[in-house]
């Protein structure tokens, strides 16, 4: 293993984070307070980042496992480096709080141990959502696009970073596509802060709600989260932001280049559309009896729909009131999840059809065994090892939400609350039903639940492969 | 499709069922009741089989698929009938409520709609417990040991009818691996019968509850269930038997073979030893407070444990009242269920197994591609074409639990009812957390969820695969 380099990339990235946190010191200034902790923050990072990058590298070469390794302790360093203004504002005083609110921002989930979110300074509460926005992308893929990594390595760490069972080049050199993906990221992320200021809402609370929606995290300023605003007309925009922010990255690419076509024959984007159709509808059929006008309950069924999908987690209503069933539909939207390639979490819904389809060929291939039935995805032969991996995922995926609800339930919470904050946590969704609901929050959970979702939230952002490698014997 | 073949097969399981209600009615003779409901039915069975087996056949060869699809019509029709006397007794005038139950039966699920069973006849009882008992080893399995059908058909039936990924053959001919399986199957019971009247229950008790150990069903004739019996040495043999019988079944042929140096090396084995001992202490641990003895805890964690981890179900306390960890225990015990090759429920270790190994191959391909790593199990190298399926399999167990947690919602049950409730279904268990726990039963189901439920009974019964093949498409 490549230690040095590991460091090395360690400290580049601290560097970055140092930078980053002079963002919301600049905002807590426009609101005349005194960021000082993001201010000392940024200094311990920069010092650490400046004395790690100082190492003097035998050799550039990296490998798969090194990749996997770097973006794993970058993640983590990440998190632990961005918490400490939290714990030095005393705003998150309990530095574990503060570490699984940092680790719940980069990693999108957007589940929050504060009750009073209200109570945070405008620095604190522009980190706490800016998080959500760097994390949304891929806090490496970022890197790659300001900076001039080699080429050789930087394939592993997309391929550790970026969604989806497969990573598409968009184009040849690693750190175009890295370039490519930010800035139509950046694109949306403005169009949405327009949006959401053409809808009343304060340049602030629009920019911090847009990082939100474009990470899919679900952070809100408002204690209420969406539904503070009041106002059917920003509710429709961050869902319909969350449509788009949830789809593959990809097909933006290809929109932009002119291929319209090639992003519309896109089998995983019509999969997607179906889904957010029947689920719309199967919700709105459960609640119109609620909500009396079929304007209202379809925004009230879209939104949750989209907000869950897509694994933001932004509220407007409580759903835990609504039908069982309906329950039970966002649990299984919790389980798919965004697209592959998106900032959205969960499975993915490239690799449920995946599944789907092996399942089809597999039983095909009991009654006939000699018929060899390749599965297919957009018109092209899946790899065979590639349909192992998406297997092994899943199975790792359910493995690692079982061990985290058996770790939460020590706490004494009933097996909804147990299972569904687990199953929020490596989805990246937020919110989950019973007392992780809506109307709760994380803040009851022991530091030990704390400590190992926060594990949990980052196995399910970087898809459980890099976190294993790095618990896995050298050899 | 062969259609002629399989009707006369069905012909000939109804033939046999119509034998196999006489014991019922016997048994009911002997109690001085009236079961004519068991003649009348026997009748009809035997009427129904008479007329199909006369179908002239043009040829005896079956595919794989006419194999799987006769496998599943067989099950279907034999329950169909099977519930017939429930209903024409009057003792469960509702079909549905009849056919779940003996649904329930014959899939060893053990799940209950009843609410009184000390109420039912001993004609019933005897019926109700049987079904466990024919279900377990499986019916055709049954039938192949008792009938001389072709050596070429009779793998096919074995693979669908037998759990487990791989299906051992014992000895080259299929009917005689059958024949083997029931002697020994039969063996174990009338010991489990001896151990139970040496506790002082009646040979009529004691006969049902061994049915229902050995099938791992968990139907029994009290409404307490074991707690009934109020005897520490009844809990202790039922516990202990159901160890032998959720563990493989070739096994106990090795070791009647003399081979015990290979029984004793498999690895399933050595697994499920340690999750026993591992999940025992872990909830003994949990319950020393409840019980203050040491005795008494460990008696309530092991028997706890096997009821759940064999899928039997029965029950001697109320493990919902037990600390919420244990409880996520128990879930992921159901989860996993027996051993492959035994008449227990579940994913089967075997298949966990496999599958935890396949991870840990798949993350090792991950980061050095090159580097071929076998899965092995029992130190033999396992076919891909083998793991493929195991994936499948598990994504498919998770996927129809899903769905049947959704169609339970429909009826209002909180969160927890509807999923384990559809777990304790697909896994063949028989009572599962909150509203399905060990003090409730499934009466208040609605229609379309019992008989929803009795598919996914029957889809975890014979492994999904059989199921889904009768619903393919021909081509």
């Amino acid at each position: 293993m490549n230690r040095r380099m590991i460091l090395r990339m360690i400290g580049l990235a601290l560097l970055m984070e140092a930078g980053l946190m002079l963002l919301p010191f600049v905002a807590g200034l426009c609101y005349r307070e005194r960021p000082l902790a993001f201010l000392v923050t940024a200094g311990l990072a920069g010092l650490t980042g400046f004395c790690l990058t100082r190492l003097k590298v035998k050799t550039n070469t990296i490998y798969a496992r090194d990749g996997f390794v770097a973006v794993t302790l970058i993640w983590v360093v990440f998190s632990a480096f961005g918490a400490l203004p939290f714990v030095f504002s005393g705003e998150i005083p309990f530095y574990v709080d503060a570490f699984f609110e940092t680790m719940s921002g980069f990693t999108t989930t957007g589940a929050s141990i504060l009750n009073n979110i209200e109570g945070l300074s405008h620095a604190c509460l522009f980190w706490r959502s800016f998080t959500h926005w760097i994390g949304g992308m891929g806090v490496l893929v970022f890197m790659m696009a300001i900076l001039p990594l080699s080429g050789e390595h930087s394939m592993h760490i997309m391929r550790a970073e970026v969604p989806g069972p497969v990573v598409g080049k968009l184009v040849p050199r690693a750190g175009d596509t890295a370039k490519i993906l930010y800035m139509l990221y950046t694109g949306l992320t403005v169009a949405e802060t327009a949006f959401l200021m053409f809808g009343g809402m304060s340049f602030f609370d629009a920019l911090l709600h847009a990082f939100g929606t474009a990470g899919t995290g679900g952070f809100s300023t408002r204690n209420n989260s969406i539904a503070a605003f009041q106002s059917d007309y920003i509710e429709m925009v961050i869902s319909s932001f969350l449509v788009l922010f949830a789809m593959n990255f990809n097909l933006f690419y290809f929109i932009v280049k002119g291929k319209i076509k090639t992003a519309l024959q896109s089998e995983e984007l019509h999969w997607y559309v179906a889904i957010i159709l029947l689920a719309t509808g199967a919700i709105a059929a459960g609640i119109y009896s609620l909500y009396g006008t079929l304007g209202e309950t379809l925004k009230n069924a879209f939104f949750n729909v989209m907000t869950i999908m897509s694994t933001a987690g932004f509220c407007t209503v409580d759903y835990t009131e609504w039908p069982q069933y309906i329950q039970v539909l966002l649990v299984i939207l919790m389980f798919i999840g965004g697209c592959a390639g998106s900032t959205g979490g969960g499975l993915k819904l490239s690799r449920v059809i995946l599944l789907i389809k092996t399942s089809g060929a597999d039983v095909k291939r009991t009654i006939s065994p000699r018929c060899v039935k390749r599965v297919r995805m957009d018109g092209k032969c899946v790899p065979d090892n590639v349909l192992t991996t998406v297997g092994t995922f899943f199975f790792l995926y359910l493995f690692l939400l079982l061990g985290c609800t058996l770790v939460a339930s020590f706490d004494g919470f009933d097996f909804t609350t147990s299972f569904t904050a687990a199953l929020s946590c490596i989805s990246n969704v937020g919110p989950g039903l019973s007392h992780v609901g809506p109307s709760y929050n994380f803040a009851d959970f022991s530091t030990l639940s704390k400590v190992v979702m926060s594990v949990t939230m980052l196995a399910g952002r970087l898809e459980i492969y890099p976190l294993l490698i790095l618990f896995m014997p050298k050899k």
